[in-house]
């Protein structure tokens, strides 16, 4: 007869437990959401809206927008047509899990197949905080340099997506794509690359493809309703 | 005879003591130090290393580098021959002043005139931690965005010099200078706002006079012996 052996619980911290929730609600209403980072001024908002508009009639794409500060990139969103929530961190450096639960109460689930959660710009401290999401994703920008992935090898290491923007301006500074992606399989040997530009357009469908490859799974939306 | 009122001090955070105390370790040496914050990628390093060569003659440069991880800024720095210590915050956001401190310990103090501290690439939490420095500078680079100032507030509104970045970038993208301008100034009335180019050496004059200026009443090094 087979000994029982008592298994402890992980006790999850306060972040960890709510997040744990979200990706419940999440999961009951059949959204996929993505944990989208990078520094400020990377091109978050503008990938976000290129994606709304490239998935248009294929997946309908709500967005929840967190800075420290302002609503411009909300009201862009919002312009789009999406649905949107924007947090304000009050100074914090990263989206938590709470602050994403109160927003998640103010979208309309039912209407929403994927979730995109823009994090406050930083490539440091978003990565430590669990917001419930399926699935992380960061963009990197040419003009930033290839060195970022030694500097900030967490956030290169964690996701399971990289965008590389701004590759238009590629001719006009010494950008080392080689060396980028070498320092980036040093940290992550998995995740896929992709290069675009979200002002000429160029790259985009393959992003594109991949996260409707992600969402495939619940975006079976109608099939019980 | 006038009452003796009690003047009750306040009390010092562990970082504002030590902060402190760098200032007045600074201070017995003479040397001025300018805490310089930025995004990752805004060309921390580049500005740096321009200040070096043209500074060269005028005053000794000291470079404190910030990074969560690596040591490739300092490399270049001490490539360009001033002395440089690297602090690898092994995933803390921003310096702190117990790290300055320590590194303060490791420079010749009695060389240096003009100490800079290259902070970690983040516009949110370095702000928020003295480290003894007399000046901060902030960097913004144009393909970051001319709205940074609306979602960043807290650091446009600190600094006492900022220095917009990659001038030389200005034909290939959508920034708006007045718009940039006017929410600076809507935060902070009287930094001055440097435009360069790091990449073709545009505008670094008017930044290194300020430097010089804000460096004169501590550089009259040898007076005393």
């Amino acid at each position: 007869m087979p000994i029982e052996i008592p298994v402890v619980e992980q006790i999850l911290s306060a972040n960890d437990r709510i997040a744990a929730e979200n990706r419940k609600l999440l999961d009951e209403h059949r959204v996929v959401a993505v944990n989208v980072m990078a520094s400020p001024g990377a091109g978050k908002t503008s990938l976000i809206l290129r994606t709304i508009q490239q998935l248009e009639g294929r997946l309908c794409v709500g967005v929840i927008e967190g800075d420290v500060a302002g609503r411009v990139d909300a009201d862009r969103v919002a312009e789009a047509g999406a649905p949107v929530v924007q947090i304000n961190t009050g100074g914090g450096c990263h989206l938590d899990a709470p602050q994403v639960q109160s927003a998640l109460h103010r979208l309309p689930l039912d209407e929403i197949d994927l979730l995109l959660i823009e994090n406050v710009g930083n490539l440091i401290c978003p990565v430590g905080f669990s917001l419930g999401e399926h699935h992380n994703v960061m963009i990197s920008h040419v003009p930033e340099g290839h060195d970022k992935p030694i500097k900030y090898p967490a956030m290169f290491a964690a996701v399971d997506a990289l965008v590389l923007n701004k590759m238009d301006l590629m001719p006009y500074l010494d950008f080392d794509e080689q060396a980028f992606d070498r320092a980036v399989r040093a940290l992550n040997a998995d995740a896929p690359i992709f290069r675009v530009s979200c002002k000429t357009g160029v790259g985009l469908q393959a992003w594109v493809d991949w996260l409707v490859g992600q969402s495939a799974p619940s975006s079976g939306r109608g099939d019980d309703g």
